[in-house]
């Protein structure tokens, strides 16, 4: 580990001071267990005020992958199968855990940018009625995409008309949805209106361990908390959990951090724009910067910088910001990055 | 909630703070995630040594459904069954988990007193070999048992001889394992040796939420962090989980906190022995007293104080201690137990 | 092999010449596949009619096992649960498929008859809410049990009524459902009548290997052809599996086999009965004689027939007839019966 | 059903003669069943010499699908993925059994010819060792392909030695194995030899409907009778499967069916090759010819001829020949696709 700020990954920066004072000041003495205690109680009020309702409940649970799966499993039969883009955290970077929990199947769209349209989802439909073949019957997608982009709201009410319109559930992994609340302006009901499920990421947020599966489909509400169980996702001591969704949404922490991330990030790719073999590969949305640099170039950067290749063949780099991240962090990685550049001097 | 301490379970405890305070020592800038960090390094180096070396690591989860099933996954193809305790935490009290994510069969013994002895496992081997029949393969036991009580060294021991001559993995469900070391007197690596895997519990121990896997057989390590992994079961800020241990860890408290939660229900049983109509139904050996009770003694006594009934009809009362049980909580409750006796004045 | 007829099961007979007839009958050149066939219409709706119309359709799939599965994959998601006798040939006798398939909990209940009672399914409805435990959802009873009993109608009724009034799904497994139907005396559509989904069996009834699974909940008849696909039931050829039903139905050819081994095994208890050290275990019901018998008899008799000990302990034989026994066969093998029996010259 | 044949499928074939005579043949009183009966023995001792001992043994299942996902459930942990072509039936055909029954991974991998290379699987490899991806462990093709054609033996060689270097498994779907040495003009075993499991199939090849599992590397073979149980693929009255094999191995009835059916389509690609639109697809290595036709010639043909459009998008159809498809029936539909193409008068 370096003493210089991580680019590689938001969730290398650590947890919020407030995250972890409120953990504390929840510790005080005996508490009902597996959810039945205050801090739970407030902390869903507040989540579900902030999703606007969100009729069906909030339940909170220990990391991304299992909010995803747990999600997956309230809109799925195992005959069933989920249409996702293909980078989708989902299907390449959870050990094939919806397949084990779920049993289902997995249709991966190749997309350009992370993100799904209907015109893509259609192109998944006609195996419909086949006995032969998995029935698609539910849509994820990630809100911030795995690509950093962010779907605008038009993009994600086309999506649910869509989906409405042809029997499907939609879900949206928002690992980084404060992200994508902070980029687009607008409120967690507004992006969460046309999802039946969607997923509040704390982790990546500030906070030490903890996202909430956010059930707008209030037919769904039922199982979830056998769901939660079975899916080893229940706390004992389930406030500490809460605790850290408390300390995110006191004075609105949870956009401020992600503002402030999203902030830096343009900000790094403002300060490498234009450096001579740099090339930015997708549109600045989120707390994510991706950019094609030459081998060698990435192979200097990585002597005294972390972050990681996200596409060995095309040379292409993913640099993450976090709330922790400063303006001085970035500036300096971005002075490297120009310092590293071929043909510098 | 009430203000009196409750005796319903040690989850209804807090953290301990020294578990909280290295949490916080913990929060420094950036780490590495999904465990390579250096505090998961110290916690793994400290719980091996304490295990003896568990030559096949240690590997951290956040709850203790997700340490029974990853062990077990371990030591189990789906047509493979693994014999346990009717009453064990994995059969009755996980809805199914292990079940859905092993896919396994589990094998039932009813027992007096939650122990297998090998005549009570030899009983389930008779359909070995026959291709109708769930395969035995492995051996579940908790170390405290669910019923308070402790398997002796020289249990462990002819268990695992057994287990061993018939080819069949040990594993023991550690949620309460401070406290059997506590009561026997004897470090972790001695309950440890007998077993191919075996959890070992923080979170009933003081900690906010975690346990370790200990992999005692050095073949089934290289699984692990796949299934961990798959299972939804990998913390990406995971520092937060070691720093848990790490405070458990330093000065032994993980082993004060165990002997003093013992001491508190022995306190208790002593307290309330001799009461007319309490008939104490366990030995008391780890931080649990059952005691069959009059309905109507239990219902006073549930007015004002938390615990739950173990058995309906038996009228069966658990009282669980924990780290934080004073020695005037215990004394208060005994109080009361006694008052409420039925043809008390 | 003897030349001896076998006792040991209803699957050591053959088919019955009709069904290979059938099936030889359905070979005439090409005939679309996976069930778009004539010979699959023909057989579900005869069997349809026998059911009394089995609003949810009928399905074939390969043997008893998947009959089962199949059945309840439709009542069932995986954090629920099914309770049904101990001994049921879904408990023990599956090498644990509807834990793999299924992902669920199997709730086993002892019973003395292998027969369910409303109260015995009563007493496993208590952690009903309770999110730790594996959630009764449906019911499984087998006609004929594993012990060779019938339900009544009126007992059948009296479980459907229950199990409505519990919101519990009720499912019969029907390997021996011909069997019980000639026992009653009543239409199959009788029995159905009660139940959500219940299988009907052809293969101990005279059939190369064919089962039925006969839906009689509307609700459930959408998945059904996913779930057999997915299950790996679905067979390409169909109509050689619905020439075998065609078979049996024909002439009513599966009553008369049924009522024909069902005769037989009465001949066979009444022929042995007051033998001494012959005590006949159940009441003969169906196709099935159980009698318990001194170790040394046995011994003796296996050296020449062929039959299963049920009960090692007990000393419990079971001796089965099928729609090819002969009066002789049960003759010779009675005789036999007396002529080993302790103390007999 | 159209009194014209069928070149829809191979499975819209009825059964040969010679196997129904067989399962006839079989039909004499008692067998113990489960495979424990001399047709069965015959039968596997039989395949085992075709495929050049096969030392883990043979195994007879119901269908294609389940002989699929039993030899990947041999080869496969479920943290583990197989690698295979996209259109693959494992991947697109089976509605998500190897999914649900393995709760596995399947990495499908795009193929202009249906032919895995050690190139292409190697592009898969890269995520080894990452705990966030599902690991590569197996390799499955289909011989024949999906797309008719085969593989050469010096192909197959090929990639049974990457396969053996790289530590991945190798299995071969052999629905269509026959077919595939017709066609080769080699043996069984000679396909064989590299693989690590393969399946033979019966169905496309004549029989009612029954598949092999070719168990070639020993260690595999002591899980497969449970495997084979607890996936519902276990046959009571074995023997009738077991016979269908007898029939097909009789004099080579299985080559010499394959044989002709390969002919038959040679024949075909003969009859329609330099017809104005028709362009063949894939070369002709099997039983199966692939063509391009314009959508107003596919449509008049389907009037009166059942196939079916294989590409929807690229106007691809594929016509299957038979065992039983005559030269007549060749000409006729070889003339009916020159008198429908565009422009002919």
């Amino acid at each position: 580990m370096t003493a210089r700020k991580s680019f590689a990954s938001d969730n290398h920066a650590g947890a919020h001071e407030a995250v972890l004072r409120m953990m504390t000041r929840a510790n005080t003495g005996d508490a009902a267990s597996y959810g039945d205690d205050p801090w739970t109680e407030r902390a869903s009020a507040g989540l579900r005020e902030l999703f606007g309702g969100s009729p069906g409940g909030v339940f909170l649970v220990f990391n991304g992958t299992a909010a995803n799966v747990l999600a997956l499993s309230l809109l799925l039969r195992p005959y069933e199968a989920v249409i996702l883009p293909e980078g989708a955290h989902l299907n390449v970077d959870e050990c094939g855990a919806a397949e084990r929990v779920l049993g289902s199947k997995l249709l991966a769209v190749p997309t350009p940018d992370g993100k799904l349209t209907p015109a893509l989802i259609a192109g998944r439909l006609s195996d419909r009625g086949d006995v032969h073949r998995a029935q698609p019957r539910a849509v994820a997608i990630s809100q911030v995409t795995e690509c950093g982009t962010c779907y605008t709201l038009e993009e994600l009410r086309a999506l649910g008309e869509f989906c409405r319109s042809e029997g499907l559930r939609l879900y949206a992994d928002g690992a980084r949805l404060a992200n994508a609340a902070a980029q687009l302006g607008c409120s967690l009901a507004d992006i969460a209106a046309p999802m039946d499920v969607l997923s509040f990421g704390g982790t990546k947020n500030g906070a030490v361990g903890v996202e909430a599966v956010v059930v707008m489909a209030e037919d769904l509400m039922t199982e979830v908390p056998f769901q939660r169980k079975q899916q080893m996702q229940l706390a004992s001591k389930m406030r500490y959990l809460a605790a850290q969704l408390l300390g995110l949404l006191e004075d609105q922490l949870w956009l401020r951090n992600a503002t402030h991330a999203n902030l830096m990030a343009r900000r790094l790719a403002d300060g490498v724009r234009g450096t001579p073999g740099v090339e930015l590969w997708q549109a600045v949305e989120s707390n994510a910067v991706f950019a094609a640099l030459r081998p060698d170039h990435i192979g200097r950067l990585q002597q005294e910088w972390e972050f990681y290749v996200w596409d060995e063949r095309g040379h292409v780099v993913r640099w993450m910001t976090a709330f922790d991240t400063t303006e001085a962090d970035v500036d300096a990685f971005a002075a490297a990055v120009r310092a590293a550049a071929p043909g510098h001097r």
